[in-house]
């Protein structure tokens, strides 16, 4: 029985996110169906993090299993090919890509054996409305001041219980403490001259709408409407509605996956 | 009665191009339907360029008349209003808005008084396959020699018969013959640091698919297909299958529609 892990990447808008739902088209009920169509046997996926409506993902992983002839680069490339429409027009590209795809060990899981992830949340900040990147991008238009966000950003970071950081609606996890290894913020200007701000946070483990919350916090802070210091208390109520507002899907991705402490921890 | 003339932006994605059609979520509809709310009376708009589904517009302009009472810059934040789907959630932006408004003259007419236009196209000039820039860009994955393209783009520009870029299928039009006053064809990085390239085209008109065609043509001089040279050849023998292929309508930005002739020809 061969195990295959596949790297993949979507743009989350046209999907129900990423968990096979009937009669909806969601990211692991597509895969499942090409893979199944090109392996020639029913093929499930185990994808490494369930992504919600409308986020996106660089490097999602999903791994699944079966007794199929087809060498692992043949079938990368036959799979592109479907959900690229089957390539007929000039130009037309699919929402959803295997980016690569390796054998694995029969006992590996993409899922369980993850050390840890990282995501970005993207952030334009402008005043004038930028249509063209409503589903790439949260736009703020107020002004915000990257200093005290970075600021509040060492308040996150290390391990702490996240509990203020936690919506409700997720699965029951044992605990949530989680060890965030790394935040970064940054800022850039796009092609337009527009302000960007990039959160780049890595993580052993996620709680649900976790980083979503901490982009509300620290735009929040941005903006001016939470001192930086305030996050620190946040962090020790452990009360969710000390935090800040949920930011919306679509400017976070799912970046990279890691298998390896050494990798996550950056050692 | 007031006349009332409209610049508007969208992202053609999901709209079936410009003109009304019955069951079918285009820009004329969308435009008429909202500012039929808005005004408190059936409207009726004409846009300068019936744009193709998939095209998208950083500068339309349409014009509608009706004896209404809201002031116009009023008109302009409830259309938007609604145009957002209400704006209530965080972070929502609408793929369709009206950059500005202003009352004309009662005889003005967005289409027949126009001068000119402005297009855009934006190709994605590299070899991995960019699926977030799908439906905003023409991927061509073969290097192009942007040298050769713009002396091809020499032969295009000033007063010629082009029936050689006529797709059938468009309006009947008097006479192919129109004049391009410019052609500038540009490359930049995008954000991921891969290369793009913007072919601008301003002219007094524009035959049915022109830009997408020429854009096709210059693809190939810069890929090599056809000799920089061909292109005068081309024009000359005014044959639509001798010119390239018609580039796919997400590359393509209706940029501005010139309602002095001063303003088009740079004088």
């Amino acid at each position: 029985m061969k195990n295959i892990l596949l790297t993949i990447e979507y743009d989350g808008t046209s999907f129900f996110g990423w968990q096979r739902q009937p009669e909806k088209r969601t990211v692991q009920g597509e895969l499942e169906r090409v893979l199944s169509v090109v392996c020639r046997c029913p093929v499930q996926v185990n994808g490494t993090s369930r992504t919600d409506a409308g986020v996106h993902a660089l490097g999602q992983r999903a791994s699944f299993k079966g007794d199929f002839g087809i060498p692992t680069d043949r079938l990368v490339v036959a799979a592109n090919n479907i959900l690229a429409g089957g390539m007929n027009s000039i130009g037309k590209i699919g929402d959803l890509r295997i980016v690569s795809a390796e054998e694995v060990p029969e006992g590996f899981h993409a899922r369980f054996d993850a050390k840890g992830k990282k995501y970005v949340y993207k952030i334009l900040n402008c005043q004038e409305t930028q249509i063209f990147s409503r589903n790439q991008y949260y736009q703020v238009r107020k002004s915000l001041n990257i200093e005290a966000m970075k600021q509040a950003a060492l308040y996150i970071k290390g391990t702490h219980d996240f509990k203020c950081f936690q919506a409700a609606g997720g699965e029951e996890k044992k605990t949530t403490v989680r060890t965030i290894y790394d935040l970064q913020i940054t800022e850039e200007k796009n092609e337009l001259g527009k302000r960007t701000i990039f959160i780049e946070i890595k993580g052993d483990g996620f709680l649900y709408n976790m980083v979503r919350i901490i982009t509300g916090t620290l735009v929040e802070v941005g903006s001016g409407k939470l001192p930086a210091e305030a996050v620190q208390d946040i962090v020790e109520s452990g009360q969710r509605q000390k935090a800040g507002h949920t930011a919306p899907p679509q400017g976070l991705y799912l970046s990279k996956v890691y298998y390896k402490l050494e990798d996550l921890a950056g050692l």
